[in-house]
């Protein structure tokens, strides 16, 4: 194997492929990196079994070849290296040869017989989605963080892309809270849970210049094409739980409110909610159009702070403080519309346009 | 007490007291920042018995009083107010009250009678140096990086702070390494070892309106003053050692060479190091005018650089690639000269002005 290629792009493909590599410990061979040189382009991929990375790019050939390459010397010598050409070559033993200028480098790899097969997937009867890129990244980010951590539930550690109604929808829940996303019309079906560390990832691989994510799902994998790379996770076994019920129709309180006074609020009460688990009361009050939020710490203090909003009926809520402010830090709109029929029902906020294409559901705290 | 100030003013007097309440644990009053309110002024204080921090600032005052408030809490909840005027009044049981616009906060304090007595210092006796801030803080970073973690040998956990010659010097070492910073002319006598920790927190108070420090050094004491804010910090008691005797006075090997490529070089070289203890070899050779920088581990790789340089005397010498790469982090200049007697002497390093205001020495390593 011999190649020539930029530092930029070689640095950038290894940096993709080092995350995945290194993010399951175990075998030494999936601590490295796949550098496999064609007649026309270098592949550089990686895999934890559960993930795949495969990154193509352009190189100037002399020699096909390739080699499995420990993932976080590589990322860390290329990365070193001064701008410009780097001159790779495959010498006896595995061992590959970088040259830059005056810098010299010799990493000790491995044969590539017992590096894992990468995926395939048929892409022909695949049901195919292509979305703008910025409406991906928004949709990864208003639902990742909800699923749940706690690996007893294996369907809720993901996010439930699937059609409902002519569209398709990202959702994904802890069972404390639920957050949906409308995403785009579609007339395919589709309904499959993405692990949430592989769309992590996908949005890591998001730069200013991807306009577009394309999205292939096949019964048990997911390839998410980005700019030169693509990943390809597997998908979480599991019906997921028909979160739609949960969902209030409609609500007796209605607010429309600030974000950004609510933000400070939420910060505000979450200081004095340690002693409560997070506990912080809402008041809504129609005549005054106030909404009044309190919390109260026995041992270190107590505060009130009464914000102007838009009120339909008057009612009161607790919830955990922590939730609020992680929603409102993902709903990028300048108001929220909160809404909730009395102490022990669902928590619903929307953002504020006249068809939210987001919506979240927080389950009250016993005040 | 009652008065009213500025949210960013308040905010900011807060911050570095906080730093210095919570950096020790142990009694709950040293986790309390003290309000003093007098006729003229609002006084914030902090202290964890080996560095006090006292900052003044101007508040609209109603009555006077004092208060201890918990550090971590006062400060988390006045960044979170809004911008603007806070009224602060103290009722009952040491309960602080804060409203600012719709937000009301109270805090549950405690009363001042524990409080420890805040460090007094002679002005009058006291040795004083007034310090450009910019010089003060590069003095700092060049020398607090050097200084010792080790408390079983207390004096070098500090920066020495001392005349000779009639100039100031600041020096520390670790055993390993050594560093000397020549700041001022002066004709004033002292020896002084400030700790490494009071040094760092001066640092951080310095911002971009502030041109200068003065250092007041009594017996057993420093005070450091930093626009409104003073820092009062106990000396670390002892003889330090006479390091000059470890600076060779000429080397047979001297080179000159371009910092940034070294660094790079210092970096790849340090990757294949960890074999070894981070050693790597430098070799100068004066008819080629080249240093070449090398580094071998047995498992992973090897490197070699060959730099372009200016060379006297053909020299070769091992050392610890992390000590270079920190000292190559702070020289500041484009060009670094680096002088040896053989493999078995001390390394030294120096910017490379004619007359350099910074020496450094590194240990060698057995190659």
């Amino acid at each position: 194997m011999k190649f020539s290629v930029s530092q930029e792009k070689l640095s950038k493909a290894l940096a993709s492929c080092g995350r995945v590599a290194s993010s399951r410990a175990g075998l030494p061979i999936l601590e490295t990196i796949l550098l496999r040189c064609t007649k026309t382009e270098l592949v550089v991929a990686s895999t934890n079994l559960e993930l795949a990375s495969t990154t193509r790019i352009g190189v100037k050939v002399d020699d096909i070849g390739e080699v499995a390459i420990p993932a976080k010397l590589i990322n860390e010598v290329v990365s070193t290296l001064p701008k410009g050409v780097v001159e790779v070559s495959l010498e006896q033993n595995a061992k590959l040869h970088l040259s830059s200028g005056s810098y010299t480098v010799t990493v000790n790899g491995m044969k590539t017989d017992d590096f894992p097969e990468l995926p395939t997937i048929n892409e022909k009867s695949a049901v195919q989605y292509e979305i703008n890129a910025i409406e991906f990244k928004q949709t990864v980010s208003q639902t990742i963080f909800v699923a749940s951590k706690d690996q007893t539930r294996p369907v809720l550690t993901g996010v439930y892309w699937h059609s409902f109604d002519g569209t398709l929808f990202a959702a994904s829940s802890d069972g404390y809270r639920l957050a949906e996303k409308k995403i785009i019309p579609t007339s395919s079906e589709i309904a499959a849970i993405i692990p949430n560390t592989s769309l992590g990832e996908a949005t890591r691989l998001l730069s200013d210049d991807i306009n577009e994510v394309t999205l292939l799902f096949d019964t048990d994998q997911v390839r998410i094409r980005i700019g030169e790379t693509e990943l390809t996770s597997r998908l979480i076994e599991g019906k997921y739980p028909n979160y739609r019920e949960l969902i209030p129709a409609s609500t007796e309180t209605k607010i429309s409110v600030d974000t950004e006074p609510l933000i400070r609020t939420a910060k505000l009460a979450g200081l004095f909610s340690r002693d409560t688990g997070g506990s912080i009361t809402l008041q809504s009050n129609e005549k005054e159009k106030t909404l009044t939020i309190t919390s109260t710490a026995s041992e270190t203090g107590e505060n009130t702070t009464v914000l102007s909003a838009n009120v339909t009926g008057d009612g009161q809520v607790s919830l955990n403080s922590r939730y609020l402010l992680e929603v409102l830090s993902v709903t990028n709109q300048n108001q929220v519309k909160i809404g909730y029929n009395g102490k022990l029902s669902p928590i619903i906020m929307t953002s504020a346009e006249k068809t939210p294409d987001y919506t979240h559901i927080i389950m009250p705290l016993k005040s």
